[in-house]
């Protein structure tokens, strides 16, 4: 009987995780039936959003149940199919639980090429990370060559692709990030024309003032909070936001409360949307090939850090949250 | 020399506007240029907002002049004309002066047609009140059969047309308004399927709910607030929200501040956007002769207050302000 190591989740984390949070074990790999394939996994992708489901608070995700696998993005090549989509040697990128090797049945893995792009790319800039910042952008900002785009949360995986997106598409790009240090890498590694340290301004609404001299035409929303209070000041007639994400709420138990927004939209004929990768699916294939063509244009820049070994998975996760990591944080199997 | 009867703003008013702010006076009537027409002023319209460009304090309409006359939406007639586009004995629409007699070189004003709706209809239903609920509604509400939209202020001018287009359209209508008599009204004059009283409600969260079991697909917003947070609360996915008005926070002399809105745009996928009539110049033709073509199959329904008298301009004007009107208030001259 064949068996694979696995990692369960073991106790409901308070604060930052800890290793003992996670439980190494070892499951049976059963006998593939009909629809299946058997998978070995290449790269596993931990995000932070992995710690809000670790949680059994109420939240727009299931939670993780206890003792489960725990489940995030990943590539994994296939080494035994009974499903008539795959092939054996061929890689795939998709939702996968944390095990060595799996047993799936499922169509909705996608099949991914190695000499295109690195196959780590395919859980950052070719995957859900560039996805969002594409389809978000495009199908929301509806950006104008010439106008200018905002970028909150700008140094992280997502902020970072809509800022080169918005550079390809012929935008004024102003980024807004935590530390100088990110700051820097938005101006000198991803094209930005502008970036802003909330940490460091006193005045947000004029240090977004002087940084978009003509006005906010596209907001790409990471954070919520205060910033976007003080970007509300700055949108032009007819601007766009997209709602992509509110970090600063998201972790507070009471509902918080915001510059009312309904004078500012009326004022400007605005419009502010919320933002859902699984609503464009029928996109997907058209972004990442699009993605892929300026991936390999070397228009697309992305920073990752690998870390090697499957053991490694939850010191890999814990260090998100210690800063540890510069870009996509992956683990190499 | 002919002159005309002429109504200027005398004082800035301090709260509820009285008679001795307003000061009659005679102006002169040049003779007619190329391109002017001659008018005699028909109906004249007394709204709400002129309160605020009677102030002087920042707002998005410029003030009025001090001793100069106010200026309002108006059908006239034309009494002579050097403008090839308007013939003598035409009835137009549009921005007027509040004098009996006035000239004005302009090809903006509608020709607007008495066979057709009654003449002061123009200056409601078929006016800037009937253009805003119905591109309002179809521009950005985008509305689709069978679905629920949710109106605030429905009992006003704007809301009622809102609900009854609604009606027409195939949606399940629900109009939020503030005494038992205006949610009467909402249901047995315009239609309505269901009307919350927001004044006697004690959780309006719970009452949305209760009126929109299926959730709520459009919400046409004219007051923002506290009933728009409520509102939240019950937004599907998909949701459009029509920014058209915000009168609760107008008045605010201080930013206001509410449930951010964020986290329930990004859970639902919904959006927001602000409406402003001008915008759409380009579909008012199409819409009024929709709007018409409704009036004359007796679908579209609405209330107007008449008085009688070019001297009474001010205190209709006035009363507006002590609840004297039902519907729209309109002078006839």
């Amino acid at each position: 009987m064949n068996t694979t190591k696995t990692i369960n989740l073991k106790n409901r984390p308070t604060g930052i995780p800890e290793l003992t949070d996670f439980e190494f074990t070892s499951s049976v790999i059963a006998d593939l039936q009909e629809g299946e394939v058997l998978l070995s996994s290449k790269y596993i992708s931990v995000d932070p959003y992995l710690r809000g489901r670790m949680s059994d608070t109420k939240s727009y995700i299931k939670p993780f149940e206890l003792n489960k696998p725990i489940l995030s993005g990943a590539v994994a090549e296939v080494l035994a199919s009974k499903n008539t989509k795959y092939s054996v040697g061929d890689h795939v990128a998709g939702m996968l639980e944390w095990k060595e090797t799996q047993i799936i049945k499922t169509d909705q893995l996608l099949i991914v090429d190695p000499d295109k792009a690195a196959l780590s790319a395919y859980l950052g800039v070719l995957g859900m990370t560039g996805l969002t910042a594409y389809l978000g952008l495009t199908e929301i900002g509806k950006p104008k060559k010439g106008e200018t785009l905002l970028v909150s949360g700008a140094a992280g995986a997502v902020g970072s692709v809509v800022g080169q997106i918005g550079k390809i598409l012929g935008l004024k790009v102003v980024g807004i990030a935590g530390t100088d240090e990110k700051v820097d890498m938005l101006k000198s590694q991803f094209g930005f024309d502008e970036a802003i340290n909330y940490n460091t301004t006193k005045n947000m609404n004029e240090a977004i003032a002087k940084s978009c001299p003509e006005g906010v035409d596209i907001y790409f929303d990471n954070v919520g909070g205060e910033i976007s209070e003080a970007v509300l000041f700055n949108i032009n007639k007819f601007s766009r936001t997209v709602n992509c994400g509110a970090i600063s709420v998201y972790n507070s138990t009471e509902l918080t409360r915001s510059i009312s927004v309904q004078p500012f939209l009326i004022k400007t004929s605005s419009s502010m949307q919320g933002f859902v990768i699984s609503n464009y699916a029928d996109k997907h294939p058209e972004a990442i090939m699009q993605l892929t063509e300026w991936l390999q244009q070397g228009k697309l820049h992305y920073i990752e850090t690998i870390i090697e070994g499957f053991d490694k998975i939850p010191t890999a996760f814990i260090d998100l949250f210690r800063g540890k990591n510069k870009g996509k944080m992956i683990v190499k199997i």
